[in-house]
């Protein structure tokens, strides 16, 4: 396997971005006409190297391998599709990047195949449900929770996924795909701020956090504001801002990430004390015991908070997803000296649960993600992708894991 | 003037109620045929009283008097619309009272003119202008501004206004009303949870509290909730829920009531830091130093939440009026032992500023108000009624004030 070209990865995206975005930012939300375009150049790309074979499984993955000497396979890759109005890189550049590998593989036969995976639906922008390829793949995905998703305009998954050739029922015969897999790599941007302020052009992943997302529902006495005395009033609204601030101290004692990003009050007037109000609370950490601890404080807060204002409080579990952590040697073999855990879940860990599984970061400017404003220097990028080239010439030829 | 019969008033609220709400609540929203219907009823009971000269004024008023002796007239009277769904009592008790007082006047010819006076739009629920037609009376109504409000439907005030017979250009030559008006009188529910809890069937109104009504935008930046490091976020969010619990804070400190019952994140989604938060503040104290102290001190708090939390914080006054007194003369002659300031703005507060006003208050069940639950036990009413009729009575008879 020959170097990557880090210039032609580039041209690509840009190409890509061009077809798929622009000012306004990648549009290339999942089951739509610009994301089939998206895939449409990548397939073009594809069809200029000999011999890859490209296959949709039944989950609407797009797989596309060279042969190699053995049946043994390394998958690389990402996602094509994106947010509405989201950013060149997230997903594409590791589609692009894997396209390159294969780009070096080509005229040579090494010793296992490079399979790109174009996973369908990283994002989950247009039903709500993210990863739905990987987890296809992975055996997680829930299809009956799937069958009933509809989007904003009322239209159901499964008559969608039908007309990009997807039949919800086989989705998970997509997991046939995992077996002659023998692991899975993947370069994405960080998404968030560590690196750009480090000055870090490349960091190995160890593995995403655990997520634990729970609503947390006050309920007090909606009331007029200027006829309830101070005394008599029992206040949701109030209840939930001091769980909001103590997910916040919460989150700062054990070291991981705590937000509470969405309120919604009733009334929600500003001539009614807040009868009622509901507070998202999304809680992250790489370690389960100190995710469990979090939420245990979270928990206790917020009954504190609801007795401090004579309100009770009730808990649902919105979802959760425990800890992955990435395969050790691989993250050792990247050669990085600065290893982080992934706040944001990718298909990686997906892909982790049942193979030997790494993945790169390259920093974001401002740490910025999901906006047209994304991007990374492009010393950056040339720094990652070749690094990403150097542990997947290593896996291909079979060194590793 | 004879005595007035609770009896009689308490059965026209019932089937005022029974015509124009029922379980669901009220409906007599002003401009609409339900409120025509109210007003309809309320004609067809003026009608059973010989001499009663019934007109509407340019502000969609309605005006009815029986003649008095001299020229000088006595208000008395409240507001027949509500809000969606409201409560059977709110505004009609104090018309109903009235009408009452007109039926305890006839045969006579008392030394002032009673006038029953139904304000229109006192509410404001359709277009969000509340006081509409005491506004017009007492002369601060803004006609321009009132020219570009709209409903909900999209339907602009002065074309509405024309169906009903207003046509907004002319709204303030009823001021014309005031000239003979020597008192105002109004009894209304409270609203609040005071009385009920201490027991009190009638209290006198000392006048209404003040209001700062403002609008704090904290500006941060939004940002994964996932990738963002606590120490990295600038959270408008926690900025807005320190500075809610602060106003609560504030309010006690100063025995005002201060409430934050609107709070809107931007993106607002449990995966974001919010970026952006919009915090509508409402205060109100009767002394207006005490309230600009509360103002102040707010404004001190928001912008030290803000700093703390990396955001620059914006601020709009929304609405304010000062705290306006009603006549310690008619609040002395009512003759009752409690004696509070009205946390609720009212029409007799638009009279106040140019005529002696007095107004009575009777307790709230549970502290309702503004539901179809809202409700006053029956022997308060009752004392309540014939508190209106002795005060109504001696100002009527023109020893007062």
């Amino acid at each position: 396997m020959r170097e990557l070209d880090p210039r032609r990865v580039i041209a690509d995206l840009r190409e890509l971005d061009r077809l798929t975005g622009g000012a306004g930012g990648a549009e290339r939300v999942c089951w739509t006409e610009v994301w089939e375009a998206a895939r449409g150049f990548l397939r073009a790309r594809l069809d200029e190297i000999p011999g890859v074979q490209i296959e949709l499984d039944e989950a609407g993955n797009l797989w596309a391998a060279l042969p190699g000497e053995s049946e043994e396979g390394v998958a690389l890759g990402s996602h094509l599709d994106s947010v509405p109005a989201g950013g060149w890189l997230d997903g594409a550049l590791g589609v692009m990047a894997a396209l390159e590998v294969l780009r070096a593989c080509q005229g040579t036969t090494p010793a296992r195949s490079p399979m790109l995976v174009d996973w369908a639906d990283e994002e989950g922008a247009r039903f709500g449900r993210s990863l739905f390829g990987s987890s296809a793949v992975a055996g997680t995905l829930d299809v009956e929770q799937a069958r009933g998703l509809r989007d904003s305009e009322g239209r159901a998954l499964p008559a969608v996924l039908a007309e990009h050739g997807v039949e919800l029922d086989r989705v998970l015969e997509a997991q046939a795909r995992r077996a002659p897999l023998r692991a899975y790599l993947e370069l994405h941007i960080e998404q968030g701020p560590v690196l750009e302020r480090e000055g870090i052009s490349v960091a190995a992943v160890s593995g995403t956090f655990g997520v634990e997302r729970h609503s947390f529902a006050f309920q007090g006495q909606a009331s007029h504001a200027g006829t309830t005395p101070m005394g008599l009033r029992r206040d949701a609204g109030l209840a939930a801002a001091r769980t909001a601030l103590a997910v916040d101290r919460i989150a700062r004692d054990h070291d991981g990430v705590g937000t509470a990003g969405a309120l919604r009050l009733e009334p929600g007037i500003p001539t009614a004390v807040a009868g009622h109000a509901e507070l998202l609370v999304d809680l992250r950490h790489a370690e389960a015991g100190r995710l469990a601890a979090m939420l245990d404080e979270t928990r206790g807060a917020a009954q504190g908070a609801a007795a401090d204002r004579g309100c009770r409080v009730s808990e649902t579990r919105v979802w959760n997803i425990e800890p992955i952590p990435f395969d050790e040697r691989l993250v050792a073999a990247s050669g990085q000296a600065h290893v982080m855990a992934s706040g944001a879940l990718h298909d990686a860990a997906e892909m982790a649960r049942h193979v030997p599984t790494a993945m790169l970061f390259t920093p974001s400017s401002s740490g910025l993600s999901h906006t047209p404003g994304e991007d990374t220097p492009e010393a950056d990028l040339e720094s990652a992708i070749h690094a990403f080239g150097r542990l997947a010439a290593r896996v291909i030829g079979s060194e590793l894991p």
